[in-house]
C-alpha cells in the first residue's frame, strides 16, 4: 500500500486513522487501556536499515527506486492523541488518533494494533483475575507460556498495570522496575537425592523469603512435613523467621490448602505463606474463594499472559478523515456487517462524572471541533437511539492526551505502578455493575448528535 | 534458583532436561514441532550484558559477587538434541533434550519453552487450517493480532512450515524468506474520493498482481462491480491479465462469494481469484467449503496466530536425570496429578514405520541406551496398559538428531520451505484417522518395558 500511495503522488496528502475495539473481552463490562509507552517508542525508533531496503529492492516487488529513497528517509513526523496507559475504556473509544501523512500513518497500523491490543487485553484479564482474587496477591507467572519473547516482557508489564503485584521474568523486571516475585521449580527438588535435602539448601540461600515448592513428592505426606520441618530447623537457629512458606503447583487446591493452612498453624507457623499456582484464572479462583481455600497468593501463568479465553482484543485501525484544503472531511467504510460501520472523522471523547457521587455517568464521542454539550442534555445510544439518558450536574473531562506532535514526544510517560495506580483508582470509581465479573451492566458510550448526523449522512451518501 | 544452584556448590553438576507437552492442542490428532531454529539461535548467543548484570547487582537478591562473575562468563556449553521442525510428533515424546551442567540447563527452561510451545502451536493450527482448506491457498495474515511483535514474525514462519503459501507480514518474509502475500485495505479505498478512483489507482500501480477490496461500501452493489470495471479497462489496455481478483473481508462469505464469482464469471474474468479473509479458522473454513463457497484462497489471521481455541500448547521442562559418577541417574516427579507423573530417565524415540505400507504404526519412547527392540514385539499403552499392539515388519527411526555437543552446531538448520515439505510429507504419511480434524483416532505412543520398570520403580520409591 506504502508502494501504491507513492506511485500515485498520495504519499504526502494527510489522513487521520483511529484505533479502537468492538467489544470488550472475557465478557467484562470495560477494557483497560494498556501499550501506549511501547507504541510511541516503536513509533519514533521506526526507520529502514539498509539491510532491510536491500531487500525490498531485491524482492522486485518495488521497481522505483525513489520509494525506497522515500523509506530510507523515513521517520514519523505526525501528530498522535492516545488514552493514557491504565484509563477504564470502552468500544468503539478511539485509544489512539493518529493524524499524519497517509504514508506514515498507514505504516504504523500493524505495529499499533499489535501492541496497544495486546497489552490492553492482558491488562483487562489481570484487572479481572485481580477482582476475583479480592485483596490476595496475584503474581504474573507467565513468560514461558507467552506467544514468543516480546509478549513475556509486554504482558508481564500489562499484568502489572491491570493489579499483579509482581512478575517472574526478571528481564520485566529490569526493563519496566516490577517486583520480582518466583520460587523454585520442581527440577530444585529432582536435582537433589531427596526433598528434605532440597528445602534445606534452599533454606541455606534464602532464608528471608523462603517459598517451598511442595507437591514434587506428595505435598501432604512429604511436602508440608519437610517444610514444616526446615521451617523448625530454620527458627532453631535464627528465631523469628522472615517471609516463608508453601507452593503449591498441583491437585485439589481448596482441599490441600486447607490441610496444609491447619497443619502449617499446628506447628507455629501461623505467618507462613501459602502461594498456589497451575492453571488458574478469575473463574477457578474465585470458586477457590467461595469454597473458603487457605491461599494467600495466586501464581497466575497460562491464561493470564495469553487471554486464554479470548486471546485477542480485535482492535481495529481506520482511516476516519482525509485532509482536504486543510479541512478534515469525515470519511466512512459502510461494511456488510453493520458493526463494522466506522465513525467518522477525528474526535473527542468526553466521560461525565457525577459531581456528587464522583462516580462515571456517561462516556460522549464528539467530532474533535465540538464543545461539550450544556447541561442538561438528552444522550442516545448509537444503536439502540430510542435508548437515552440525562446528564445533569457532572463534571467533564477528555480522555485522550496530546502524545506527539510533528513527531515530537510532548507526553510524559508515567511508570508502570503510577500506570497500576490509575487502574486501581479509575476501576474503583465506577459503580460495581459495571466492573463485576459476570454479566456487567453497559456503561453509556453515546455519539454527539452531530457526530451521529455526520455518520447518517455518510452511510446514505455511501448507499447512493 | 540459578543463585541457589551456584551457592550451594550444584552448578557445575550436569543434568538432563526434557522439553514434551502432555496433549495435542485443539482436539487434534497430532503436534507439529517447531521452533527449534529460533531456540537454538537464541541459546547460542545467550548471555548477560553489563547492564544486566548492573541490574542484577542492584536488585540487592544476589549478594555474592562470584555469582555476577559466573553469569558475565555465561555460554552453553551442553548437549542438545531435538525433533527436527516440521516432524509430526505426539504426547509425550521429548522435542527437546538437554544434558548440560544444571546451571546452563536450568537457565534455558523459559525461554524454550516459550519458543518451541508457540511455535509448534501455530504450526499446528496452520496444518488443520489448511486441511480444511483442501487444495485452497492459505495466507497468514494474523501480524495486526499477534501477541506482540516477536510473534507476528515466529508465527508465520510456523503458519508457513504448517501449510500457509506466504504472509502479509513483510518483515517475515525478509528474515525466513518465507512469500509475500497481501492485498490493500479499507484505508485505500477510504482515502479515495470514490471505490472507482481507488481502483483504478492501485490497478495502474499493481497491474500484474491486482487484488481489489470490494467490501469497503457494498461487495455486490459498489465493489464487484467496480473491480470488473476496473479489470476491464485494464485488459482493453493489456490484453490479457496476470493475476487479478478480489478480496472480501466482511458479510456472508459463502453468499457472497458465489455471486462475486457468477458476476466475474459473466463478465469474463473466469480466471479471477476470489480471496476470503474474516475471523476465519478451520471450522469456518470447513463450513464454507461444504456449502461450495467459491473461494479460491483464504486469508487468515486472528485464529491462526493465536491458537484462537487454545492459545498455549502447554509445553513443560523436566529434570528427567542427574549425573551420578558418569552415569545418568533417572528421576521422576511424582506429582498429585497422574497425567503430570514424568517419564524418567534420559530416553530416545523410535518411529516404527510399517515396511509395505510405508505408514508410521508405532512411536516407542525407551531410555537412551536401549537398542532397538526385535520384532515382532508387543508394544503396551503406558496408561492403560492392557492395550497392546504387535509390531512386525517395521522399520525404525530415531526422532531426535543431535543439534549442540560442547555448545557447538552440529545440525544443518534447514530453510523454512525444506521445512514445509517435510511436515506436509510427514503428514500424508500417517493414516488419515490420526490426521482427521474432529476425533482423530489416538496413535499409540508407548514405553520400553525397560523404561516403564525405571518409572515404576521410581513411582514406588516415592511413595515409600
Amino acid at each position: 500500500m506504502l508502494y501504491a500511495y507513492h506511485r500515485t503522488g498520495r504519499a504526502d496528502g494527510r489522513a487521520a486513522f483511529e484505533l479502537f475495539f468492538r467489544s470488550n473481552p472475557f465478557g467484562n463490562g470495560y477494557t483497560l487501556a494498556a501499550g501506549l509507552e511501547r507504541a510511541v517508542r516503536f513509533i519514533q525508533q521506526l526507520g529502514f536499515t539498509d539491510e532491510d531496503l536491500t531487500f525490498l529492492q531485491s524482492s522486485g516487488l518495488f521497481p522505483d527506486p525513489r520509494f525506497l529513497d522515500a523509506l530510507a528517509r523515513f521517520r514519523f513526523t505526525g501528530d498522535i492523541d492516545a488514552v493514557p496507559e491504565g484509563t477504564v475504556v470502552f468500544p468503539h473509544e478511539p485509544l489512539l488518533q493518529v493524524r499524519a501523512r497517509i504514508f506514515e500513518a498507514q505504516l504504523l497500523e500493524t505495529a499499533v494494533l499489535n501492541m496497544i491490543g495486546y497489552a490492553s487485553l492482558v491488562a483487562t484479564k489481570a484487572a479481572r483475575i485481580a477482582r476475583a482474587a479480592g485483596g490476595h496477591a496475584v503474581l504474573e507467572f507467565g513468560a514461558r507460556r507467552a506467544h514468543e519473547m516480546d509478549a513475556a516482557m509486554e504482558g508481564a508489564r500489562a499484568a502489572v498495570i491491570g493489579g499483579c503485584v509482581g512478575s517472574s521474568y526478571v528481564a520485566a523486571g529490569a526493563r519496566y522496575g516490577l517486583s520480582l516475585a518466583g520460587t523454585h521449580a520442581h527440577s530444585w527438588v529432582l536435582s537433589f537425592p531427596s526433598e528434605i535435602e532440597a528445602f534445606r539448601a534452599y533454606a541455606a540461600v534464602y532464608p528471608d523469603n523462603l517459598i517451598l515448592l511442595v507437591d514434587t513428592y506428595d505435598v501432604l505426606a512429604s511436602g508440608v512435613p519437610n517444610a514444616i520441618r526446615v521451617f523448625r530447623e530454620l527458627r532453631a537457629r535464627r528465631g523469628a523467621l522472615a517471609r516463608h512458606g508453601i507452593r503449591i503447583d498441583s491437585g485439589d487446591l481448596a482441599h490441600l490448602s486447607k490441610q496444609s493452612r491447619a497443619m502449617l498453624d499446628d506447628a507455629g507457623f501461623q505467618d507462613a505463606t501459602l502461594v498456589a499456582s497451575n492453571e488458574l484464572d478469575e473463574a477457578v479462583i474465585a470458586e477457590l474463594q467461595r469454597q473458603g481455600a487457605r491461599i494467600d497468593a495466586y501464581g497466575v501463568g497460562t491464561r493470564l499472559i495469553t487471554g486464554y479465553d479470548q486471546p485477542a482484543l480485535g482492535c481495529v485501525y481506520k482511516l476516519v478523515a482525509v485532509e482536504e484544503n486543510g479541512l478534515w472531511t469525515p470519511r466512512l467504510k459502510r461494511s456488510e456487517n453493520a458493526a463494522k460501520v466506522t465513525n467518522p472523522g477525528v474526535k473527542r471523547v468526553l466521560r461525565f462524572t457525577d459531581r456528587r457521587s464522583r462516580r462515571p455517568v456517561l462516556d460522549l464521542i464528539a467530532l474533535a471541533d465540538e464543545p461539550a454539550p450544556t447541561q442538561p442534555f438528552l444522550a442516545f445510544d448509537p444503536v439502540y437511539t430510542w435508548k437515552r439518558k440525562n446528564v445533569e450536574g457532572a463534571d467533564h473531562a477528555d480522555l485522550l492526551a496530546p502524545v506527539l506532535r510533528g513527531g515530537e514526544l510532548v507526553y510524559d510517560l508515567p511508570p508502570t505502578d503510577r500506570i497500576a495506580d490509575r487502574a486501581r483508582e479509575g476501576l474503583r470509581a465506577f459503580d460495581e455493575e459495571y466492573t463485576r465479573l459476570l454479566n456487567p451492566a453497559g456503561y453509556h458510550v453515546d455519539l454527539s448528535p452531530k457526530l451521529w448526523e455526520t455518520k447518517m449522512a455518510l452511510v446514505r451518501a455511501a448507499e447512493g
